[in-house]
């Protein structure tokens, strides 16, 4: 059982997209695995509680891996496609392109705190695809 | 088929767990799926000949990732649960949340140095869960 | 139905090996799942189409975690198998070790632009192991 989920994004940040998945995923046992289907914005599962955590996530990711125009990322040659489009490759290596998750019950077997989230790292707005399989056992 | 696996955690660095997981996986082929229900700290495979590979693994994330008291993270929001909270949702960011791990003849299909490790990212002790699934072919 | 494929590599940097992986794919729907069987390299899905996205990403990685033998570095005590060698076991931990994609009729649901890579962290020759698993629906 598979479907493709989209996601639009407009500018970097996170999007959540628990409740759009929670609610595809039949009752019953399984396993369900996402991939998003892009090079330049990734998948979280992160702390859903306080919205801080997520803009610090970002802040973060930012500093780490600042744009193509800046001095201490003068050495990038990939920059033809704007500022932010090197350091959007750069962290999507670095963060999650695929989720595994067992399901239980019909229900995604996440912590108390854990929600998924579409972590864009492009400046323009996109629509987002995330491929999504669901295996019953 | 699935668990649970506890983990208690003292402290933050690298805890083994490849034993427990190994031990539970049945006789025969399949996938064996592993997901942290937690933000802050991440599971993690790795060496597990000589232990200074933990201990720099540490190091290193601790430096990249500092203290929210420190100067150099002063713009961080999410500081009430102490200094080592949102640095440890970031390295949980960074690290896997979930792993995917074929099965042959009820093995791990691990390289010969690879260890299946719990790393907790917080001070303060906690009991970590994992939630597991296993499907055979 | 699961298999090994090896990849040789010849110096750090990303190897191309969607080609080798779809090929062993077999017609019908699934996941597949692919596992590397080491601690000093990593899967990575990214971009195939400017090869500059490769060299800059080998770049990035190169700068945020310097060999043991710089100043910076020189808390590291695994240091014995040579200067690129605790380096590379903190890329591995911070790129995916394992990757699950789905697969329908027979082709891997990558996006368009999505390259599957081997991303070698040692300097010395080797010859990389994946463990692969398909399994159908």
């Amino acid at each position: 059982m598979q479907t493709t989920f989209t996601c639009p994004t407009h500018g970097a940040g996170l999007y959540e997209i628990t409740r759009q998945i929670a609610g595809w995923v039949p009752h019953g046992d399984g396993i369900l695995t996402l991939l998003v289907q892009h090079t330049s914005c990734s998948l979280l599962i992160q702390e859903n509680a306080d919205p801080e955590v997520q803009s610090d996530m970002q802040a973060y990711f930012e500093r780490l891996v600042p744009r193509s125009d800046t001095p201490q990322m003068a050495y990038l040659r990939h920059t033809y496609e704007g500022p932010d489009d090197m350091p959007a490759h750069i962290k999507a290596a670095m963060l999650p392109v695929s989720l595994s998750i067992p399901v239980q019950h019909g229900a995604l077997r996440l912590g108390t705190w854990q929600g998924i989230y579409l972590f864009e790292h492009r400046d323009a707005p996109h629509v987002r695809k995330i491929a999504a399989h669901f295996r019953a056992d």
